[in-house]
């Protein structure tokens, strides 16, 4: 939506990129925010079952802007580029990223296999064990509003899940001032439906969900480990949390309100102040007085958020939103490259 | 939606009611609901600023079906009838009710002006003085999953709010038998637009609405202290709830999704059993294994509830969800009154 | 939606029915209106691979009206009923009716199978070949505000297409009376998109269909031969409709405009004397001076239509609005089965 | 949605430019169109009831991006610009345009005031006087594709209609050649509801539009003389279309689709061709074999067409889709603004 616009001086080396998956949502969504820019040249598109066809053929709103003929995911990992975007479904990803390392000096992976560390966790949520152990444990975990440096000297980004990234931002700042209980933290977020990817299940058709809510996986989604292990080495002891996603009628966006008990009086005021300074230096996220709207970040790279402790109740209320295709996938993986690049954070955002 | 056929024998003698308020939603879906019935016989309409009007002409899906024309509310309010149903905004009902017990023998109030005994709790939440303290103190709550027997005998009916249905029809088999923790209840519900009545507000236009999520009163919504003083009376101790309402894309609905700690370790199956055994009675109320959906309920007077008990959090998550204008009111407003002229529960809904 | 209640004496016998195709929504909009009728017994319930699952566990909202277990085509066909419903896709009515004929007194095919009597114009449109001719010439056409004498007596009744009874309502007073140009008559429809059925497709999830309008199958979809030859039928001569459908971002709903050329000047209020007194009998069609809204209808068996006459362009401008599931499919086939059984026009919708 | 990243030299002067109406949907979607821009300076954003509001305060989506205070409409037209946006409602433009052109260089006017040349056909369809004639006959209309040159070289522009640029770019082409006949052309266009603007009428509440269909203004929409005027400039003879516009429950988005007789015979090949060929160097029409869809035009400037001809029915059916609020507004305005600076037409868009 925006174009922050940049001046590249005639020094500036283009960047060369891949992108395996760009058939889905956030792989397309890949494409559409780097295509336009001066700095990055995209090398080459994989897909699996889509391989042969021209990439705006899948999305014609790209139709004169990308000419690109989709690949097969082989051809496509051989280019030599400088960075390869994973967008292939969770437990895809570990059977490509090994030998992209090879050939791409940067792996940005927008799936979840290289997420936890734990790799009996792992197989737990996601039910398929993991074959790629030796580059997991080097893999960098691309919140950037956590991880900034670490993700510049990375040469493997496991990129944040939608809903952990929402949800994480929202209790970073009090978990690392230690204000919230941290166990059994109750977290109910919503998402829209590009949520679930480029599907053609019954469940997913919009005579089933325009005008439906329906939560799932109540207590065991796979983001609920994710979310823990973030907080819990940030925080230094185990953190609970018991997630609740829902689904909700609207395409991009999601929603997240989370409540934790305070460990001591504290009125919004002071909260905010806590939240603000540990978000000075980040540009993407907005500390928000007024309630915050999906429809306030939708196509952006922000993630609004707002906190109300309550006295009565003894609980701190947080609310955050972010669009799940940008901050909570492709956006957020840019944020990532533009960091390892060396490149200014909000580059192209 | 259906319309469960009764046999009406000669000797039925038909109720009388009138409606006030029924140019708003609650109002006219009280008419789309008893206007088929050859039991009861719509007196009179009444509305504020639509009076003179055909109701018709304003809702035309009625056209061919209702030919009343919309009186004053003071006029419609004279006519002695069997019951009255008022579906004015929160602080009218109050003006209106005290006389109207005078013509009508049962009043049935769907606003909140009669759903907290604690006049002081109702000026802070509702922002206005409470002027009929008097009858006040003899509306029986209309929740007749908690209080048929009192419903049968009362005159006037405090009919519960729609996120408070959803919220202690979830809540009532837990308080009851003590087994989650009573302090910091954490709610969060999310609504249909048609919650909000019909309303001529930017922020209630389609445009900022769509695609659009909110959270709106954090912590300070007047139905808060609804939830809480029923569960209260029930738990016989002070019970503080965090209720976070949301306000999501659609027309109908409402979705809650409740975090409770359990004061001892139960499974899943084991809570299952409470609340089966709870409901057993009530005809609305539908236990589901599968997660509950917006469109089971939608037009249709139901309650669908899940609970899940997670041993790792110690949370208690249930979910719950109806039609905020059947259930959450005009049904459950037809209920009470089927409730107290003696004709089973579900006639007509 | 509504319920006409009504006084069903001793003598009533019942009428015994089966539905084949009971899992996609037209087939469990029949359910959801017959289930409460105190006349009709629902024997079967077949469905084509969910056969063996309740019908319930499918269509979650009726849990606690409906306990059928669907079975397969083949038992469910074989039960002597009253009338049989056939809501199958196209192609496989014409592959059971034959059959069906022997064991159900009545058959309504809600599919498009039996609506075309020249076969060559079947086969060119639905892209299969009809092997079921002998019983396709004695089915009648089942549009009761066209046909009720004919559809009285018949024993097999091919139920009109969803865009057809919104174009053929909104054209067949001016066809009537020869007021307008029978070539190229032009249809706008836009549908929601139920009408697309219970499908897997990408095309029809919500994300692709959210926020989005396309057209399709213009000038080739095969409801366009249904509307050309009733019309011409009625206006006996030849009949040419270029129909373009449209999928908007609703569940239930057509609206159709209608562009054809006046022979005569007329205004609009000459028209509309014509389409009163046309449809002075039929009780599901209404003629609105407000220009028709498709919520107004959703839920119900009403056609909503209204008639603008323009001089200066010497055009006629019909917009026509009717729920897809009900008078465009069970509504409808309901309507036709009260009239074959004798029964009143409305009873049940 | 994008940025195409250019390349400003040192030498580039910038353009100052001030926008009137920026509290309305057409006026803000200027904002965040040009706030990136490095060779666009807003000197001032003015605005009517709001005026003294941060604009962020009402759009709170720019939050951090832009920090203008808006101004009364009477301070921000005072401030010496290059370019002043009007985005006011109809009636509003033509009262401050000829003062506006006395301090700004060009003036682009997004309203209907300076479109129709005819002030009695103004008055008819717009229902109030016009007051600024003389200013009136130097507008050009701004449509790139038919006026580029005449743009250039304008004072003042009449920036087109929403629905009219979907139509007049469907239909030129076709005029152009004289293939279709010019008289009762039928148009059927559906808005998303951001083209009624920000407003808080009942009728556009989410609650009255979603799951909803309306036409309105059958023949009386004051978009139909500026179709036909536009239209008969260009073929030199009389052009009556039947214009209805219908509102469809999307946010962003025209979809037109229109009839129209063909003049003598010819096949969807064949007008493709003279399609091409008339649009081949305008950069923002996008001719596709598929069907257009909204969803592949939302947030660009794109217009996307397809052509088909039907032999049996002697139609054209031209189908066109752009968004309202950018091709149909604020991105035209820019598109506009490019060709009047000397700047590349797409720049920004």
């Amino acid at each position: 939506m925006s174009g922050a616009f940049l001046f590249y001086g005639r020094d500036q080396k283009m960047i060369t990129v891949s992108i395996l998956g760009a058939s889905g949502y956030a792989g397309a969504e890949l494409v559409r925010l780097l295509i336009g820019r001066p700095d990055i040249s995209i090398v080459a598109l994989g897909a699996k079952s889509s391989a042969g066809q021209r990439f705006d053929s899948l999305y014609p709103s790209m139709a004169g802007r990308v000419d690109h003929v989709l690949q097969t995911l082989e051809e496509a990992s051989k280019h030599p580029v400088d960075c390869t975007f994973v967008a292939l479904p969770s437990g895809e990803g570990q059977k490509v990223v090994p030998q992209l390392l090879a050939h791409a000096r940067r792996v940005i992976d927008l799936g979840g296999d290289f997420r936890l560390k734990d790799t009996a966790l792992y197989e737990k949520y996601y039910k398929h064990t993991h074959h790629a152990e030796e580059v997991l444990q080097e893999a960098v975990y691309g919140l950037p509003e956590l991880n900034k440096t670490a993700i510049a000297g990375a040469r493997l980004i496991a990129n944040p899940g939608c809903y952990p990234t929402s949800a994480i931002l929202a209790l970073l700042p009090a978990i690392h001032h230690g204000i919230i209980e941290s166990k059994g933290i109750a977290i109910a977020s919503m998402s829209g439906i590009s949520g679930a990817g480029r599907t053609s299940s019954v469940d997913f058709s919009f005579s089933e969900l325009n005008d439906n809510i329906r939560a799932y996986k109540i207590g065991t989604h796979q983001h609920t480990p994710e979310i823990e292990s973030v907080l819990q080495s940030e925080m230094g002891k185990s953190v609970t949390v018991s997630f609740v996603p829902h689904l909700v009628p609207l395409t991009r966006g999601i929603y997240t309100t989370i409540h934790a008990r305070l460990m001591k009086q504290m009125n919004t005021a002071e909260v905010l102040v806590l939240y603000r300074e540990y978000y000075q230096t980040a540009p993407f996220v907005r500390l928000r007085e007024q309630i915050p709207q999906i429809a306030n970040v939708a196509y952006t790279n922000y993630c609004d958020l707002t906190v109300n402790a309550d006295d009565r109740t003894e609980q701190l209320v947080i609310t955050s939103t972010l669009d799940n295709l940008i901050k909570g996938a492709a956006g957020q993986a840019i944020q990532n490259m533009n960091i390892m690049f060396g490149l200014a954070e909000t580059t192209g955002l």
